[in-house]
């Protein structure tokens, strides 16, 4: 899958230097987009429709990705920063995954999850 | 980034098997959450907290891979075919940017994207 995402996010990339329409995407009408991609995911999903799925789970991934390759150019970040974070979050956020495997309940994970989160805040812990 | 990817992708499946409380999540709770996610996006952006909206895009990315992983687990799809098929749908959509790449007007894009929608779903081409 690695591979078809970097071609992806590199058709976005053209797209948003070549086409027109794709040049007056903002992030007012990303947002919107992506709620509506959302919705006919969810309406996928209720239809139990798993071929139109497959497309509106693909079109939703590509406006979030589309969307952040607006922001790494207005906002001054780059997308290697946001995964490396998120993977840094998630692992961090799950001690009885990673860590120190272990069997937990819900609630106990959830509790973990809390605390992790609040350790972030305190500490600027996640890069 | 593509590295950064299949890594998340692997934590997403391993949270998913072996996380309690992830293993809990499922479509319904799932869209719900990418709702909540793309809110904070929107509220971030609003803010204009470049460092906030880098984490809530990663969120946001998070959350829908995650009910990919998901789906194609309960739908019998993979991801590869996802990725294919939403490729070859972006490619075959601008043939003024990929096939034979000329200037045209934000109207005429429009137009284009139309037609080829409607040739996909009278001949059945992306797959």
């Amino acid at each position: 899958m690695q591979k078809k995402i970097l071609e992806i996010y590199n058709i976005i990339k053209k797209l948003r230097k070549e086409c027109p329409a794709d040049k007056a995407r903002d992030e007012k009408s990303l947002i919107k987009d992506i709620g509506g991609e959302l919705n006919e995911v969810a309406m996928a999903l209720g239809a139990k429709d798993s071929e139109n799925l497959s497309e509106e789970l693909g079109d939703l991934l590509f406006t979030v990705l589309f969307l952040t390759n607006l922001c790494e150019e207005k906002y001054n970040f780059n997308i290697e920063n946001v995964l490396n974070k998120l993977n840094n979050k998630m692992i961090f956020r799950h001690p009885h995954v990673f860590e120190n495997p272990r069997q937990v309940t819900i609630e106990e994970a959830e509790k973990i999850w809390k605390q992790k989160k609040q350790e972030e805040k305190e500490f600027n812990i996640i890069h």
